[in-house]
């Protein structure tokens, strides 16, 4: 698998690009997710913009580094909406379930998600970040006019479980197998989606 | 309605009322609050337990004093469970709804939430009053053998749904009728108690 970074690194490239990254996460915190570009995250790191794309990519691949969780709905969502309809919503549970049951990724996951939830400058971003790369997605896969409320309420459904499984603990839910919480959250979801 | 505060004031008492919050504050802080005890409240205020309960009533009272914030799980659950069982779902979700729509009711349980979901010393105290005081009400409610983990995902989509709305304020879910909000989580909640 090729990623931007794999293409080779300029003289000083690990200057620039923790000067690129420093940037990011200055823009995003400022003008939050929709509104910072490429081009003012180059300005403010004094790069060219093409070395910010050789770096990072899209805006999205820019995001999830600087927040340090390899979060990729962009990419990752369109293959879940893929497949047999009456599966989306259990095949959502264990793609969320599948991620978090990484210890690392479920360190860093609940570090965004408190950061999230709280009143530091990533907050917003973070919102921007997942409402226009997420949720956005998935509310044009129902084909539904209410698209986008549907697409909030899975959303609700899957905030509450992570919390729940992974940041609070409680139990029984905490140490319940994959299985047993995609039998009983996967048709929430299908029916936020599809009912 | 009577409260455990209306029935007189002794001399000194707002000293005393102050002394008992702040040892609430740290003994929950320490011990979590299965843990706490009223009697090691009362002793680390300097006052009989007798005090403590003429001020306070029972410790779920003197918890939700303790974080400043009307939580009354323990006194307004069982009446929400009573009443005809196919509407319980909805029912819950137009009580929690009809709380945190009340603006200082919403302030102040964004800010209890944002503490649980931190790092912070109230956060285990906080889950653990709820885990006791609601949780497993809700758990009994079911009589369901698996009724803790059908309490689990009550929370889950509950605390998704609060999150959603009132702290990330998702679009259009923010600003949805508590109405349709019912007609649309109320069943997931039936299903989670019931299905």
């Amino acid at each position: 698998m090729s990623s931007p970074r794999g293409r080779g690194r300029p003289r000083g490239g690990t200057d620039s690009r923790a000067r690129i990254l420093a940037a990011a996460t200055e823009e995003f915190g400022e003008h939050g997710y929709d509104r910072a570009t490429i081009r003012a995250i180059a300005a403010r790191a004094g790069v060219d913009p093409a070395l910010v794309h050789h770096y990072f990519g899209a805006k999205a691949d820019l995001f999830a580094e600087s927040i340090g969780v390899p979060l990729r709905p962009d990419l990752d969502v369109p293959r879940i909406l893929e497949g047999p309809r009456e599966e989306v919503g259990e095949r959502i549970v264990r793609y969320v379930l599948g991620r978090l049951e990484q210890p690392d990724v479920r360190r860093r996951t609940v570090t965004v998600l408190r950061a999230a939830l709280g009143a530091g400058p990533m907050a917003q971003p973070l919102i921007g970040f997942l409402s226009r790369e997420l949720i956005a997605k998935v509310a044009g896969a129902t084909g539904a006019e209410d698209g986008p409320l549907r697409a909030n309420l899975v959303a609700s459904q899957v905030v509450g479980m992570v919390i729940a499984r992974y940041v609070v603990r409680l139990e029984p839910l905490a140490s319940a197998s994959v299985d047993e919480v995609a039998a009983l959250i996967g048709p929430t979801l299908q029916r936020y989606l599809y009912g």
